[in-house]
């Protein structure tokens, strides 16, 4: 890789000191949106509007499921894709001398959960002590927001690359990843791929990160009176016996010797999350039907459908197991269907962002086994681009009082900025 | 007991029979309604329509919590009284010679369930094999009819009662009793009070009924992302973990040494049941929130405050579980606070509807010792009156294609009315 010239250097890491209040502006506007599923549209619409400020025009991606369903990557949809429409931008240079480059991020976020269980309201930024408070705030708009900032750097030094760059931002990378594959699919190929996802509590790149299976299993018991609820079968009990079966499996699959090399040294890697229930509509009725929503890790070496396999076999075991004879029991698939992937961290890409890190933050980007998961795998398993997929350290993703370490979120920015001038090479703006 | 004139039961015997498609016709409309907890109007105002239809006047008395609050048997509600009065009316003779009666029956029914597991719809009555189906067709729109028809056959058969009788048609006998107690406090006290509410799989009087509690248990864990579940606390298995204590708890109380003599012979009859269930909001974070509705039976000889002790020890007991360390646990109480009931088999009414049914059915009215409770609880315990409490064969009542016999309805009817004449008295109409 071409070492970048120091004053060229000099000056982007200028530009993006100098934009810090604009990132945090910025980011604040995004963390505003409340983009969970089916409502991103007002965060898409932001990014468009982030992209077209850097003098690009923003295009829309349709997420077509019957263009994609034949695709090794897909997930099986949970709602319809009308009105969702992904937002790329495309830079490219006057002269292509560099490598091209995806700069990657996802705007959909996960409910709140408990709204009240805040300390400041959800999508109301905060900063605190150097933090930005947020749903979404590190999962990951602060990473959105880099990508957006790092261009502009370039841009405020009176550069730009010399090579392609793309601009995904997507849906549903927290369900399907259908964005993802669909913005990969409608777009030209690129040497290499940025998505800078949040690391846990310190900035980290990702080494490894599980696949993950959701299932919903539906219990439809025997309704009767509580008066001859020994007649029926509660489908709130019944769901609860069948949980035991994949709390057993989960136990099986974290022994040591199924534990894939590149998550040795990981505590409990492949998790079994039951995340949704309902069931039952009266105190004093015995309850028809019980669903359990639940996500199931996939271990590296192993993929999404034989884990689908396993979860057929389980449900076919609760079918027959004795306590609950009578009730049915129903599996569905949809949401995440996702492979597990390792990040080549010998890349390229991956070097020079270590080394861009490390030489502006000080400290190194730390080795990040994920149990869960990004959108990086679509690039590196099915087609093959390098990803560097790394961020700023965060607290709580997912949980309550979600929040982003502000220096962290700066750092990812400088780290892209120089990342991508000497990746893409640079010309005059 | 004088004796009905020979004559004159033959003629409303004659009465009721003639009345049978009037009857079926009229349960048909009232099962119509979908009466369920908050939409009761539209089977309020049926039964004011039949009400009327006897040349009586219908009134609405409100149930007022405030004025209720203090009294031993009122619970907790669950929603707004407004728009939901309970409708009465008062036959009173020319002349009082005989005993005042309360003909008393609830419009109230449990959601339908799964509307789709019914072999007809639940709100639209159908008949086949003698049975009609539909929610509330059993438990209890056909007493209801009952209740009508039986004052409709003396009319007939040129009759009144020659004493006061009340018709009360309340609201919450499912989840609460207020409705009831509302119309008791609100009208004078009579000498007796049938409630023909359904019987199991035969035609049968309640002996006895337990008390019920309603409680809510809710759960809030420590959410994160599933990637760090470990260091959080899924609501929804820690939900589990306590209901495993209730299910201890039931066990324990339905030991043989702790069950009242007027229980003898009963299996199991202190039900729990876990009702309804909901929590978490999406598969990949770990739950904040669970709630679980349950119903805990009252054995007789206990009181329902000392079940809501009991049940307050049992949460602090889960408070205090090792496995529970972290997750706050909030224990609420609305819906049932009930106690349990004996009905005196020796009360002349008692003694009267068996003799009628016996009479006239060809059978005996069986004896029910019931794990579900009624409205009949608030006349017995409160206000010191005989109820006779029993009803026709029913089927799965709170359950999926609910039916009642049309030949027991019709035997209900007789019964209601040859007890009516000969307990009244009767005089020209």
């Amino acid at each position: 890789m071409p070492a970048l010239d120091p004053g060229a250097k000099r000056a982007i890491l200028d530009a993006v000191a100098a934009l810090e209040s604009e990132s945090i502006a910025a980011l604040e506007r995004l963390v505003r949106c409340p983009s969970t599923l089916g409502n991103e549209a007002s965060a898409l619409d932001e990014m468009a509007r982030n992209y077209e400020g850097l003098g690009l025009k923003s295009q829309r991606v349709p997420t077509v499921p019957e263009k994609l369903a034949s695709h090794p990557g897909f997930s099986p949809p949970l709602i319809s894709y009308e009105g969702r429409d992904n937002v790329v931008a495309v830079h490219n240079p006057r002269e292509a001398k560099g490598r091209s480059l995806v700069l990657q991020g996802h705007v959909d976020v996960v409910p709140e959960g408990a709204a009240d269980m805040w300390v400041t309201p959800p999508y109301e930024p905060s900063i605190r002590d150097g933090r930005m408070y947020g749903r979404g705030a590190a999962d990951m708009k602060a990473g959105d927001i880099s990508n957006v900032m790092a261009f502009k750097a370039l841009q405020l030094a009176g550069l730009q690359p010399a090579a392609q760059v793309q601009f995904h931002s997507v849906i549903e990378e927290e369900c399907t990843g259908n964005g993802a594959l669909a913005c990969m699919v409608a777009l030209p190929k690129c040497d290499a791929v940025i998505i800078p996802e949040p690391g846990p509590n310190y900035d980290a790149i990702y080494t490894v990160e599980v696949g993950v299976v959701w299932a919903w299993v539906t219990v439809t018991g025997r309704p009767v009176h509580v008066r001859d609820m020994h007649a029926g079968i509660n489908s709130i009990d019944a769901a609860y016996r069948i949980s035991t079966l994949f709390r057993e499996y989960e136990a099986e699959m974290n022994r040591a010797e199924r534990i894939h090399p590149s998550f040795f040294g990981e505590n409990h890697p492949v998790n079994i999350n039951f995340g949704t229930v309902e069931g039952g509509e009266w105190n004093s009725s015995v309850p028809t039907r019980t669903r359990i929503g639940m996500r199931v890790g996939v271990m590296m070496g192993r993929t999404a459908r034989e884990v689908k396999a396993d979860i057929e076999a389980l449900v076919e075991k609760a079918r027959q197991d004795e306590r609950l004879r009578g009730a049915q029991i129903k599996l569905e698939f949809s949401g995440f269907m996702a492979d597990p992937c390792i990040f080549d961290q010998q890349a390229p890409i991956v070097q020079a962002v270590r080394r861009n890190f490390s030489e502006t933050a000080g400290r190194e980007l730390r080795d990040y086994k994920a149990s869960g998961l990004t959108d990086g795998r679509f690039f590196e398993l099915y087609q093959n681009t390098p990803v560097a997929c790394f961020g700023p350290e965060s607290d709580s993703i997912h949980g309550i009082d979600e929040s982003v370490g502000l220096d962290s979120f700066h750092a990812i920015t400088r780290t892209i900025a120089l990342t991508m001038a000497e990746w893409c090479g640079v010309e005059k703006a």
